[in-house]
């Protein structure tokens, strides 16, 4: 019964000041973690990673041979992360780093290769492991930003999740008229609702989110804090993906 | 031409006092590998690592579920890596670290799996992987240390290395006269002559490593700081083991 939840960048960082923890969120979301096991948590990069990659003009796809850029991209999302673990630690999660950067790389038609022994074998030792955006190398175009949206597809498809979640700014995916649409099972039924989200996020809105959600296997939810103690309870909180 | 290279905890830092980096000696290796390509390194933990691991009864095979004690263990080696990658950064190498925490772990045969795929794209990109002995998770015993002696060969291994290099505290392998052999290609020769290196070493002395670099395909040398330039120039320092 593996968990794959993702934190977004919006949820525990202050996205529109550079590199600020949204520190009373992350004390939140580390205390209603702190027991869960069977999970493997991904966070995004928030006001730490977009603007420097942004700045740099590298995306998932335009890369950048820049060994400063992309030390200074990886660097920010490092002290995200350290953050992010040093607040599970102690609140009582067993939670480890693990960074894209030593693991994961794209080949030259840009397929993500991320191996997961150290993953599952992670869960399966009760520890919790703490994936992020971050850079990834890419052949033949230096690096590229591998987003917390793409690491929670690829993470459940290898890891066969039972369950997905992302934990957003909004309490789920909104329909024309702003009220959360409660399950969502093809992409024709939101596209006309469905716009960007407003700060800089060079790894795409909610729309790539539903669609990448769309084609997992797990049932996906999009929820925002407030759900959080929900979905760990097995309940459906937000917007139902599948 | 992929090259693998150790530069030995007792080398990069100072070995009997705690956390302790050797700066002088760093910036020196750092800058014979500034303009180094299509090289994998690896270091130690020297008095970052083997002193906390011995602290809490972790090696190679005895592992622990301690979360704090791995934590500790990964955030010294964290540390050291900072500082070799920094120095490396500094004198004009393209390096980025690779954390073994976040990449590898063990079956519960002890069998270690390592990915390369991104170690192997990081060089063919022009870049330096920077890796360390650290903790990894080990099926059914928790975690266990990573000695960077293992990284080596098993690196060598699966880059199919064409040259792999040891910088250690000493000049090469001695004999029982403290005279270094300039060659060993079989251990019974020198089986006599190998004691175990003298500060805590929870990885494995000088024996170990001969009898681990012996096994390997590629030539293997081991030698001092003063033969590392002769070493990236492709000359044959201290003791060659093939």
């Amino acid at each position: 019964m593996t968990t794959v939840l993702k934190l977004g960048g919006s949820v525990i960082t202050d996205k529109n000041d550079p590199e600020t923890v949204a520190e009373e969120t992350l004390r939140r979301a580390a205390s209603l973690l702190a027991e869960e096991e069977d999970i493997v948590l991904v966070h995004g990069g928030g006001s730490f990673g977009h603007h420097h990659a942004a700045e740099y003009g590298v995306s998932t796809t335009d890369g950048t041979g820049d060994t400063e850029a992309i030390r200074i991209i990886h660097g920010a999302m490092h002290r995200l992360n350290t953050a992010v673990v040093d607040a599970l630690a102690e609140a009582g999660s067993p939670a480890f780093p693990i960074h894209p950067l030593s693991a994961a790389s794209r080949d030259a038609d840009g397929e993500l290769s991320l191996p997961t022994d150290q993953i599952s074998r992670m869960n399966r030792e009760g520890f919790v492991p703490v994936l992020h955006g971050d850079v990834v190398v890419h052949e033949g175009a230096g690096a590229t930003i591998l987003s917390g949206d793409e690491l929670v597809v690829a993470l459940a498809t290898a890891l066969d999740a039972d369950r997905v979640g992302v934990c957003s700014a909004v309490p789920g995916v909104y329909d024309a008229d702003k009220n959360v649409i409660d399950h969502i099972d093809t992409f024709d039924d939101v596209a006309d609702a469905l716009g960007e989200s407003e700060a800089t996020d060079v790894t795409g809105g909610m729309a790539a989110k539903v669609r990448e959600l769309l084609a997992l296997d797990a049932p996906a939810y999009i929820f925002d804090i407030d759900g959080l103690d929900a979905f760990l309870a097995d309940k459906n909180p937000g917007t139902r993906i599948d």
